[in-house]
């Protein structure tokens, strides 16, 4: 048990000093299922040794959540009560660091009416818009990372009793977040953080204006991007200059793509996890932009209301690329988490597009429009890469370069 | 297990539709230790069963609350957020149930300055006071009871293994709140309620004027009550006609004494679990009903910091009546938890009074503090019962009558 510990310990100043960087003085908001409350413990531990002002708790029970999507007063939903607004939004507009703690099991809302998740969000995403406006422009710093918990862990590892469940998928998440006991594991991020910043100039140096994809699932895909998009990768800054890495682990490639220039069709390469229900066997057809049509082999309903949340959420925010030999995808586990499983496969998300654009972090949201970017109070990323994967860019002068060929960076 | 399951089933259901009698489509506030995340999830559950709008969860945990007072910046003990004020307020204003899971390490705030406690119970008390006001006023039904936890348990139980301490734990509050996994409980409760309302009349009855304690640790003190005092026990009503039990268990007989009409020493005759600190061996020295000497053999720092957070910390707000041979005095199990150890003794308390008074629900602050009543922004119950304590109640027709002779009651 001591190097158990000893991983946590540095588990948890890895996601303080790096994902964070949490400055002297700085609040922490700390969002934790209640199950993860030893570990919460650790990274509020760590927090305060670098002098952070004070850590905040937000906690939250899926068992008690889904109670409340099954029996709570239909009302409920459309309202946000004026002290979340305030929680989300005063410690947001105040720059304070975001440590999201993301362990669920991934079917926790099963069998819940997909209209009370709507209703939720589209009252959330308009309660919370000073978070969410803070999130995507660099207001703060945040952080999302997971540790296991029984009911996720014997989903993905069906097959054996909890315990070795439970060790199994922290075995494959410490190999994720390059965790191994030895102290070591920040140098390790710098140098993975370099690797990144330099495909990133490369892709950055090419200026495409469109991505082609096609694949054997069906995928045909074509993907403008605006002319002034900027590929992001590993670390972002907010917009007073603290570094945070938004994701650990984190090893895509990602922009924003033009509104109105996607059209095809787009197959999912693996199962979604979204809003504690999975969704299978989906694609999309895709129309200047706009999503038209949706299907699924499991979970239709779900994949139907997270499109129609609002207008936004039918049209494209992320084109994010991820080699098929990517060390996630080699641990050949599917997570069903997205935090993990975005980052074993290309991906493309609806709803809200980060603004990757010179400049972008100071543009306001009609300024972000006017350049292209599509606007939505939701943001959902689904896995569409496979080991057959063919990616050709067009630059803006004309020339077509392959960028993936058999799942895999060809530049 | 399946007999344990069932016990904390039938003590979930005793709380909600008992302790808080919780109607149709009223929102149910739960504050919980995150290690009794188990049962809250119970005690949701039977919200939900019959019909409460929304359980809310106000999660909390000891151990990030201890680094907060030891590692926080000091101006955050000055200071309560917006989204905490509108937290309390607001379900308090509209008449939420509340119910609490009080379970902590009663030494959980050990070797934290004393100075920081009290500054953020000032806040608090500021901040709050609506939520405060209308607890103390029927605004809302509410009880406390509690479940053990590890580090308790092995507080009350310090020679045995954890496991058997926690067993030995459970056992004791089972019986203390009248649970034997029967499905009787309910019905035991309303028998208990039907003999303190016996007591309670007879003590109205006799209408006293003063009491005044003595017993061998050195107590001699005199008590005086307003003229219109009213004795309570177990029930309490909210202004709008809702019964609830404010603890769970609940032995007590109790009234509010003449603020200016306390006067010798009494000692304290247990241990004071109080804000996470033992205070041991204490006594105070009472002159027209302002402490004027505090004494302690262990914590007189907490002690002296917990009758100076304001002006009417000094002064008393309740004195209970609970015969030496009580159910829970009788386990000869030293709680250091006052909801259990208050009804194993007559107590005190000082600071804010509770408005034992006929009409004193409908009275403001001003109209109870004309007719003799305490106002502070704290309340601490402190055990002063022994086996040898006398009771001796004036009546305002002058008769010397016994309450309590050799600590059990005389009438």
């Amino acid at each position: 048990m001591r190097n158990m510990e000893e991983k946590l310990q540095e588990y948890a100043r890895l996601l303080i000093e790096v994902g964070l960087q949490v400055q002297k003085g700085q609040t922490v908001v700390i969002s934790s299922p209640v199950e993860c409350a030893h570990f919460a413990r650790l990274c509020a531990g760590a927090a305060y040794d670098v002098g952070c002002r004070e850590v905040v708790m937000n906690w939250h029970d899926d068992a008690l959540g889904r109670e409340k999507f099954l029996r709570a007063d239909s009302g409920v939903f459309d309202e946000v009560p004026q002290w979340r607004r305030h929680f989300y939004n005063d410690y947001a507009n105040s720059g304070a660091a975001y440590l999201s703690i993301a362990a669920e099991d991934p079917e926790h809302l099963k069998g819940v009416d997909p209209d009370r998740l709507v209703r939720s969000q589209r009252a959330s995403g308009e309660a919370l818009k000073d978070f969410y406006r803070q999130q995507m422009a660099g207001g703060f710093p945040w952080c999302i990372a997971s540790i296991p918990i029984p009911s996720w862990a014997c989903r993905v590892f069906p097959d054996v009793p909890v315990e070795e469940a439970m060790e199994k998928l922290w075995d494959a998440i410490f190999e994720a977040v390059r965790i191994s006991g030895d102290g070591e594991s920040v140098l390790r991020w710098q140098e993975h953080m370099d690797r990144l910043a330099q495909r990133k100039a490369k892709l950055n140096e090419l200026h495409f204006k469109s991505l082609h994809y096609t694949n054997s699932l069906g995928t045909d895909l074509t993907v403008q991007l605006p002319e002034k998009h900027i590929w992001e990768a590993g670390n972002d800054v907010t917009r007073s200059g603290q570094s945070y890495i938004a994701n650990m682990p984190t090893e895509e490639l990602f922009t924003s793509p033009l509104r109105t220039g996607v059209n095809g069709v787009v197959y999912a390469s693996m199962p979604l996890a979204h809003d504690g229900n999975i969704i299978d066997g989906f694609h999309f057809v895709v129309r200047e932009g706009k999503i038209v049509e949706a299907h699924a082999r499991q979970g239709e309903e779900f994949l139907q209301a997270a499109i129609t949340v609002d207008e936004g959420a039918s049209y494209f925010g992320e084109v994010a690329l991820v080699p098929y030999d990517s060390p996630i995808s080699n641990q050949k586990i599917l997570y069903y988490n997205t935090l993990f499983d975005e980052n074993a496969a290309c991906h493309i998300a609806f709803g809200e597009a980060y603004p990757c654009l010179e400049g972008g972090l100071e543009m306001d949201k009609e300024q972000l429009k006017a350049h292209g970017l599509n606007d939505s109070i939701t943001h959902v990323d689904f896995m569409i890469g496979t080991k057959d994967l063919s990616i050709v860019g067009t630059t803006w002068d004309g020339r077509e370069i392959p960028i993936f060929t058999d799942g895999n960076f060809a530049i």
